[in-house]
């Protein structure tokens, strides 16, 4: 039997597009395969949230279903689809599924039962857990399938009542299918393998990991397919960060070579998920050009750098926007950067506008602006002349705040938070660095000067400031936030090394950064979505109250 | 057996002030009662979302837990409270828990059964569902418990495998004890009756129904507990929108005069609900004073009257910003308003900053900028104003934007939708009208000025521009997003009334309107909280993509 895996980068929603993607893939592989398999709710993209409840987007997807079912008349292959179904029982309207199409007919029809209500993840909200069981013959081969969540049951921490592998591992398969939409982020990749392998021993078979491509919102899904023998070794994977199509025969998985698994240092797995992540929510929403703020410090250059990796440098324009507080380097290694990157520089001053709005608040309320109200003001004359190029000129405006200074709030709500898209709002500030080294390093060139990477963070709000003015410096603090977000999530290597630094902070110190973190939340509750590397993000995956009161 | 109903506004996380509420209660009612009934998650507040993944909470929650149950040995009465406790068993880590302590020992636990996980709510996220019996002996009483959403399975639309009612109904019980945190919202206090009294007459026992009251951002909960014979008739309401405690003889309760449930007019309830929302939001949050943008329309008008209402004339401070395209009217009439208010009205032109503005854009990109970007240049001056004003005199911004305008995207993000809060939100632009008059009426005076309530809708940020030259008129415009929003929650009545609305509509302005919603998701992800008042709102309760092509 062969088998084609399917990695296709769908859009949410976009049911004539992700037809057509399924009905080209088709036609190229229908007739020289017995089986074609896509990725988990693959006819509407994941996640559609609460689209689901919408009765157009149901009428929409049954459409489409019909269409791909009878495109199946032209072809031998079986088509394996993951889809949305009305449930027939008691419990949610609806099941997450999988169908299998053959010559027009539906032949077979599986429902997830373990459905991830966690973190980034909301699937209880919608559906109700399958009851029918996953085994299909087809062929002469006893198939069984699982999607996504239903291979993660994990027995040590057991947030389901039963594991569907168990009733997978009874039935004498030949072969198993998972179908996913399964969100990169680090370490991710080393963890489905050995799920998954260990699924394959546990069922004595191969099984065949398809997973979805492309970023929607602030997921990115990385692809990353795989075939796996019945000894719970690798055989073959697909592309990461790309679309991508292969096709395996069952009677040859277990004579492949055995393919090791290659390990991608973190800066390396970042550059990749945010370029994806920027590209397709840039063209996802409808726009072709973006624009940055440029100030001459870290954030700005590298997101500058991932967006002409996403986009093209003529689709990428920096604006430069000194006041009296700017260093002359400010402006120079913007230039210099843009023009390292082929992109357009703008240098407009807004040292008139500030001046003016200094004056007109004394006219106004009888007294000069305080230091932090200037400083906001700023960055908030900034934000607005970005937004008034995006509204002229259509471009879609990238923010540039790492998750460092989002979760203490070191950033200027309607000033330098603007933008549709915040691309390095998951990478700590240490990680800023390490991904412009990284770029620099694979540009054989220093595209990012190094007087940028060199220089103190400073938000140049105020004469002569620099962060660890006000914070503690970005090693220690990078540990402190690490800790407060993911620690449930990290490996105790990892929360020893973080806990190492923070040791030498005062114990002050670290509760007023973890008020801080506290206080900013309505900050992030207004920010633009985050592209997601890490475990936990700020955004859909961690999800709390403004007006609360634990350890104030 | 006398039993209290203690209807207390918690705080989430704040566990000392909300320990103290209830052991001030207990010192009060302990030693005359038999019973005190707190609310769900009432040492916590209702909802802690993600917090409940932080140790601290737990450990904190417990602490409080051990203080409470060590206060029943110096009173008679037992005490239940709503509390998160471990799951012992496989699944989430979490139950939402009952508990009753008396003589200083844990005399008995239940848990939740049926988890909401939709709109709003998030439950299955962090508790499994319960398995323990709701019955507990009692003084001789058969006592059954449950909590909140157990007693509101549908038979018609089974969300839910199980009714935990039906398990209640066979255990002859004396009494039924209902402990809630149920927001308000249209209609919810009949639709609970209505489900209330069913449970009462099912298990052929009185019902106490105690529910929490207060602002917990978006979420406002009404109070209104109340008791049910077991004939199903009401036979005792506490107030609403406010604390309120009462104590009933179980004896009595067959002899009570039956209440006629009163049924509050749309804009009384909103008025009600979104000055406690408003109140709690702010004082939550730590602030006392507030700041409202008046424009001279109708949307600050009714946030102002609110806002005072709220937090006192002296805690809210009106600015009016005029340009240009502002009417003669605008400024007059905010001060006329405010003057009525009894609120301080300052006025700051910011002609300047805009002209300078103008000019600035066109040095740098050598064009002037286009009608939409100088609009847009207006509301985020006045936006960036207000903020300067907060951040320099601590006031708390309240944004105005109403949900027809939020739903269509006529609102500037960084503009006038700044603000930490917006109270008019959930609100349709029909139905600030239907509360300027109520407020108006209820003053018996004109405090919203009748030349406020009359003038055509306008942004004033073009040459005598009105909302209607883009928009349809406001009473069409409302029927065809409130369908869009909230159809599958509306009745057939008013879903014919809102069709009649739209049919005199071209097909294309409706479907150019959908389009619209659909584009201004971007906005929306990034706006302040909005106090709810309709079943379904802009924020938690309403989770869509922003990159989607569904009818694109």
């Amino acid at each position: 039997m062969n088998i084609v895996m399917a990695q296709c980068n769908f859009k949410v929603g976009d049911f004539a597009g992700n037809t057509q993607k399924i009905l080209d893939l088709m036609t190229e592989w229908g007739n020289t395969s017995d089986m074609i398999v896509f990725s988990e709710l693959s006819v509407s993209g994941y996640y559609p949230m609460d689209l689901l409840d919408r009765p157009e987007f149901i009428i929409q997807q049954n459409e489409a279903l019909q269409v791909i079912k009878k495109a199946t008349l032209s072809c031998k292959s079986a088509v394996v689809i993951g889809a949305v179904t009305q449930n027939q029982w008691s419990g949610k309207p609806l099941n997450n599924a999988l169908i299998v199409y053959q010559g027009g007919v539906e032949q077979f029809v599986y429902h997830k039962k373990l459905l991830p209500t966690y973190n980034i993840f909301d699937e209880a909200r919608h559906f109700e857990p399958g009851m029918l069981p996953g085994t299909w013959l087809y062929q002469g081969c006893r198939v069984g399938f699982l999607i996504c969540e239903d291979g993660w049951f994990n027995t040590q921490d057991p947030n389901y009542k039963s594991d569907p592998v168990d009733a997978l591992s009874r039935e004498q398969l030949d072969v198993v299918i998972s179908i996913n939409a399964s969100p990169s982020n680090e370490e991710k990749v080393a963890e489905r393998v050995s799920y998954v392998s260990n699924i394959s021993r546990r069922c004595n078979a191969p099984v065949f990991y398809v997973n979805q491509v492309g970023g929607n919102d602030e997921i990115v899904f990385d692809g990353g397919s795989f075939a796996i023998n019945a000894q719970g070794d690798v055989v073959q994977m697909l592309e990461s960060f790309a679309e991508d199509v292969a096709q395996l025969s069952l009677d040859d998985i277990n004579n492949l070579p055995v393919r090791p698994l290659l390990k991608t240092r973190p800066s390396a797995l970042y550059f990749k998920q945010l370029v994806l992540g920027v590209r397709d929510y840039v063209e996802k929403c409808g726009f072709s050009s973006v624009l940055v703020g440029a100030s001459g410090g870290i954030d700005s250059a590298v997101t500058l750098a991932l967006a002409v990796e996403a986009l093209g440098a003529n689709a990428v324009i920096g604006i430069t926007m000194p006041t009296r507080f700017s260093s002359k380097g400010s402006v120079a290694d913007s230039f210099e950067l843009c023009e390292a990157l082929g992109v357009e520089c703008k240098e407009v001053s807004i040292e008139s506008e500030f001046a003016i709005g200094i004056e007109r608040f004394e006219q106004a309320f009888g007294e000069p602006p305080s230091g932090l109200t200037m400083e906001n003001m700023q960055a908030r004359i900034r934000g607005k002349l970005l937004m008034a190029y995006s509204n002229h000129f259509g471009n879609f405006v990238l923010s540039t705040g790492n998750k460092t200074e989002m979760s203490v709030g070191y950033a200027t709500l309607y000033g330098d938070m603007n933008g549709g898209l915040n691309a390095l709002g998951d990478l700590y500030k240490m990680e800023v660095y390490a991904l412009a080294e990284y770029i620099n390093e694979r540009a054989g060139v220093d595209i990012i000067p190094r007087k940028i990477i060199d220089k103190a963070p400073s938000a140049e709000l105020s004469e002569g400031q620099k962060d660890e003015d006000s914070l503690p410096a970005y090693p220690q603090l990078d540990a402190i936030v690490r800790l407060a977000i993911e620690r449930d999530l990290m490996s105790a290597v990892d929360i020893e090394r973080d806990e190492l630094q923070v040791a030498s902070l005062e114990p002050s110190v670290v509760t007023s950064i973890l008020r801080k973190m506290d206080v900013a939340e309505f900050k992030r509750r207004q920010a633009p979505p985050i592209v997601r590397v890490h475990k936990r993000s700020f955004g859909i995956g961690r999800r709390l109250p403004i007006a609360q009161g634990l350890g104030a």
